[in-house]
C-alpha cells in the first residue's frame, strides 16, 4: 500500500491511540474545573504516542495549533482522550486529537477539547529525519482532515509571512 | 440480554479500558527500570475506571491479587494497559489488568504484568451498593475468566479461613 | 486613562507576569530534552495569572493557537517565561507567551517557544463575565501587537467558518 | 547466627521498615478517600526498602499477593506503613506491609491494608542474585510467618500450574 | 507525669517520627544529587506529623531555623528521616530532624541534614491553641536540647530585635 | 566595578529572580492552607536560580536561616516569590527570598514568607569553587543587607562553637 505521500503507507488505525484518565484533585482549580494546561500535558503525551506510533521512532513535539476548550472537565469525571494521523509531511506529522469527558452512568461522551499538534520525527541528537510511512486515506473522513491540514499549513504560512 | 449473576447484562466490551503512557524520568528507578509501585497505580486507575464503566456509578479497590510483573519496563517505551471485567458479584467486581510494552518500530507488545483487582461499587458514604448489571458470558475466553475467578474467590476464602 | 474598547484602562506593564523555573528529569524525555507538554502546562500557568492581574478575577482558558518551540530546552536549564497581555475583547483576553532558555553563564537568552492564548474571565460558575478593563496601547509594539491580534481572530473565524 | 535458610541470618528487626506520610488532595478522589493505587506505591516502596536492607543491595518487585484493603483513607489522616521479611528464598524475599490511619488526638492506629509483596535481589542489569542472608526466626510470629509463606508459595504454585 | 511546663507531659518517645524514603530522579539535579527544596519539604512533614503527635491535632510551620545540609544526598540512597520535640511553648512545639542516607549494604547511616522546626498548634480557622501537653525530660539529651532550645529562642528574640 | 569582595562586581539586580505560582490542590492541607514544605521547596529554587546568576554555574543550597512565615497562603491564590543576593563570601552566596500572596483584584501583596538561604558555587563533583564575582552595593538597602548578612554570619558562628 502507498500513502499520500508516496511512501510506503499506514493507515490512519495503526496508530490510533487512546488515552484514560480520571480527573483528581491536582488537576483542578479552586472551582473544581480542570485546568487547560493539565490537559494541554495529557494531549501532548497522546498525540506524541500517536507519532512514535506511525513513524516508529522518537519524535518531538514543533507546534500546536487550534487548540479549543469546547466545555469543562471536572472532578472525578472518566476523560477519554484519542489521537489519530491527520497528515504526514516529510518529517513531520499533523496529530489531531479529541478529549472527551465520560458519563460513566450512560456512557455518553461530551467533547471538552480538539487540538491539532504537530510532531517531527527526530533522531537521538534531535535531529529532523523523514518519516519512513506515508498515510493511507481510506475513508472520507480520512480524505477530508488531510485537505484540511493543507489548509491549516498554508494559513501558517501566510501568517508567518505576514507576522502574526 | 440477561448475565450470569440473573442481572441485566452488560458485555465486557462495554467496560474494557485501555490506558496508554509514556515511561519517563520520575517513573523509573537508578537502573533505568520502571518502579513496580509507579505501574501499581496506573493499574489501579485503570481497573477503576473499567469497574466504573461496567457499574455506572463510583468504585473503591478492596483487593488485588496475584499480581505478576512478568518483565521490566524501561524509560521512554509506550506502555500500554488493558483493564477487562472478569466476574461480577453481588456489589464487587473482578478486573483483569495487562500491561505491555510496546516497540513502536515494530508494534510487537511484551507483557510486563499481569492483576486482578477486586472492586466495589460504592455510594459517596463508602458503603457498598448492589452492581446493577451482571455480565453477559460472549466468549470462551469471557467464560473460562469467570471459571477462574470462581477458583481465584475460592482460593482466598481458603486462606482467609486458613489464616494466611 | 481609557483603553482600546473604551472601558477605563490598564496598561500592558500592569499584569504582565514572570515566570522562572529550573528543568528536572520530571520534565524531559528519555533524549534530555523538555517535553512540549510540560511546558504547556507552565505556559498556561503564566498566561492565566497575567490574564487574572488584567480582569481581577477568575478566568478559564479558551484556546491556544500558534504555540511553536522554536528551539529545545535541556535538563538543568533555567527557564524564563513572560505573558503579557496583546488585546482585550468583551469577556476574553489574548496572552503572548515567550519562553526562553537562559545560559547562566552569560545571561544570554535563547527563544524556545512562543504562544497566544485566549483567557476568558468568568464567575464561580464559568460563566463568562465582562472584562472590567480595556487596554492602554502605550508602545508601538502594544499597538503592533494589537493590530495583529485581530488578524489572528478573523483568521479564527475564517477558520471555524471553513471548518478547518 | 544461622538462618532458615542455611546462611548466615539477619533478624527481622535488622530490616523492619517504618514510613509515615499525611495523606493530601492528591491522594484521594473526589470523595475524601484514600486511592488504593497511591496507598499500593507507597507499599511498594516500603517493602522494596525492607528487602533492600535484608539483601544490602538493589531489588526488583516481582509480585503482590493477598493485597487487601481493611479500612478507608482519608485527607489529612497520618498513616503508618511498617514492611517486615517473611520468608526468605534463594533470590526472593517476601515482604508483608501494614498500614495503619492514625488518631493524633489518641494515638489509636486502624488498620487499613495488609499486602505480602516478593522482592527479587539483582544485579545491575535486573539478575537475580542469591540473598547472602537467612531470616533468623526469633518469635513465635516470626516462625508461624514463616510457615505461612511456606503456604502461599504452594498456593501460587498450585494457582500457575492451574492456569488461574 | 508532668512536663517540664507543668501540663500533664507526653515523652519524647510518644511524638517521635520516622519517615523513608528512596531518593528517584525526580528528587536530584542534572548531577544526581538530591535538592534542598524537596528534603525541606521533607523534613517540614516529619516535623509536622511528629508536631500533631505531641499536641494531638492539627499544626502549621511557624519557622526554620538553623537547616545546615552536612553531606549530598544521592539517587538511589534510601534516606532515613527522624523527628523529635525537643522544646514545647504556650502554643508552640519546637521539633529537631535528622537526615540520614543509609548505606544498605552496611546498614550504615550518614547525617545528611539538621534542622530545628517551630510547629503552632492551631484550630480550623488557624488561631493558636494551647498545647495540652508538656515535655517530659527523661534523658541528659533531652534536658541539653530543652536549654538549647531556650539558646535558640533567645537568639531569634535578640535578631528581632536588631532587625537582621 | 569592584565588589565589596575586591573581585569585579555583579549588582544584585543582576541575578534577581522572580517566581510566580497559583497554589492549587497539591499544594494545601485538608483546611486549605499551603503546606510549609511546599513553600520550602519554591523558596529553594528561586534561591537556586538567583545564585545560578550570580555566580554563573552550578549552586547547591548549604543551609536555611531564619525562615518565617508571617501569613498563610491559600488555596487559588496568585503567589509571588522574588530572591535576591544579600551578601557573597568566597565560595558562599546568601539569599534572601520574599514570598508574597498577591490579591489580583486589587494588585495588594502581603508579605507570607521571608527567609535566609546559603548556597555554594560547586563543580559537577560538588566541591565548592570561588564565586568569581563580588556584589556591588549600590543602594541602602543593598548595604544594610551586607551588614545584617554578617551579623546572621557571626550568630551561626557563635551558635556552631556554642553547639546550640
Amino acid at each position: 500500500m502507498e500513502g499520500a505521500t508516496g511512501r510506503p503507507a499506514k493507515r490512519v488505525a495503526d496508530s490510533i491511540t487512546e488515552a484514560t484518565r480520571i480527573v483528581r484533585y491536582e488537576d483542578i482549580n479552586g472551582f473544581g474545573r480542570l485546568f487547560g494546561g493539565r490537559l494541554m500535558e495529557w494531549i501532548d503525551d497522546a498525540a506524541g504516542i500517536c507519532a512514535m506510533r506511525h513513524c516508529g521512532g522518537m519524535i518531538t513535539t514543533a507546534s500546536v495549533d487550534n487548540l479549543e476548550f469546547k466545555n469543562p472537565g471536572e472532578l472525578g469525571e472518566v476523560l477519554h482522550i484519542t489521537a489519530r494521523i491527520t497528515h504526514v509531511g516529510r518529517s513531520s506529522m499533523e496529530v489531531r486529537t479529541d478529549s472527551f469527558a465520560e458519563d460513566v452512568a450512560t456512557g455518553e461522551r461530551k467533547l471538552i477539547n480538539r487540538a491539532y499538534l504537530t510532531e517531527v520525527y527526530v533522531d537521538e541528537q534531535g535531529h529532523a529525519l523523514e518519516v519512513p510511512f506515508g498515510l493511507a486515506l481510506e475513508t472520507d473522513e480520512d480524505k477530508a482532515e488531510w485537505d484540511a491540514a493543507l489548509m491549516r499549513k498554508g494559513m501558517r504560512a501566510a501568517r508567518a509571512s505576514g507576522g502574526f
